[in-house]
């Protein structure tokens, strides 16, 4: 059986890496049997050893072991029949720009909205790293970011602006049926579900209805993920 | 022959739509031969007897009518043989999304920075028309709209960032070679080149390059179209 190396909390059940999302998607759109095992931002050494890389998603598949959400999608298509992910040869190329824009637009401002939040679902050790690395990026503390993160709601909402026209009469960002382009936007939403009560979009929004749909896919897999933050004092 | 309607200034071998150029490249790429029609704002029922459709790209092909870029290049995907557009079946739905970003990201930025170029390229009953619709969108005149474009270049650029990102490692947003993603970024700054000076990148922007390679391929058929700022008195 597949195993896929996720970021975990300090309840190893609680699974909220964006880009992991979008693998543990792709496995179910394949209909892939996996096995999900727990890894922690202070595990990086577990991975080289193994991969040679020090980050998640990775997938062990008997004596494959593939690294990175994007190449992994391939290796899977390439694999595996079964629902295509990206519809064929060299549509994976082609699936490069538009990961690139969902990057900037929606997975960049989510970031600073929900950092803390992620933190907050750390082990110790994994949630000192965290802190230390992203308020660098950040360049203020995680609270700080979250503080004001209502005032950046509108904007971000304004940016899914392309979202929204890629919907227009179709279900999915890939038609009829999801695929890759809504397992690459959907991880993004995952990552802010698992860690955060805090809603990113209005309920009348067409992004919303999509959401829901992803949520519901492959028997409700997704809606049924352990949160992070149930757990917290109230 | 395919025949392939184009907008058309008033130099009627001034092709500028961004539209048309992704569908002029996705011929070339196919290895079609086209004769290019000149069509024009004020001719809208000429198109809508043939086709259905008042606005342009349209190709006919023997006794098919196509019309809409993205449909086009279906079309010619799945009719022709040759380098494929898309990658694949299905790869051309999961395209929508990158479209969707590239509208919001390099066309809607672009456009009032070069409507007033557009508009003096144009014959007379075309001007009037893309005048009045256009300046409708704007809720300025177009004249207006050129004359802030300095101060909006430096957001603009900023906005290029995930093309950027997908430029690294890679020659074209498709990989190794260009394709259908190309076109569709191509198209936009063709538009802008073929009806102004207006410079819209930096030398040293890695997009300029990608550029540069743009106008280079099918023989430097882009870098040959004519422009249609050089004619108008200095």
């Amino acid at each position: 059986m597949i195993e896929l190396y996720e970021l975990a909390g300090s309840d190893a059940e609680v699974r909220f890496s964006p880009y992991v999302w979008r693998v543990r998607m792709a496995l179910l759109h394949k209909g892939l049997a996996f096995n999900g095992l727990a890894w922690r931002f202070c595990e990086k050494t577990r991975l080289e050893t193994a991969c040679g890389g020090d980050r998640v998603p990775v997938i062990r598949d008997g004596d494959a072991w593939v690294k990175d959400s994007h190449d992994i999608a391939v290796y899977l298509d390439e694999t595996y029949d079964g629902p295509r992910l990206f519809g064929g040869k060299g549509a994976a190329e082609q699936a490069r720009l538009m990961e690139a824009f969902v990057t900037t637009t929606v997975l960049m401002p989510v970031f600073p909205m929900i950092a803390a939040d992620v933190c907050a679902c750390l082990d110790a050790d994994s949630a000192a790293y965290f802190r230390k690395t992203r308020e660098q990026v950040l360049g203020r503390t995680l609270e700080e970011a979250r503080a004001d993160r209502e005032s950046r709601l509108d904007s971000f909402r304004a940016g899914l602006a392309p979202l929204r026209m890629t919907l227009k009469g179709r279900s999915y960002f890939s038609g009829d049926t999801p695929a890759w382009a809504d397992y690459v936007v959907f991880g993004c939403f995952m990552w802010s579900r698992i860690v955060s009560p805090f809603e990113l979009l209005d309920s009348d929004d067409v992004l919303h209805a999509w959401r829901e749909r992803m949520l519901d896919a492959f028997g409700g897999h997704a809606r049924s993920a352990r949160l992070g933050y149930t757990n917290l004092p109230s």
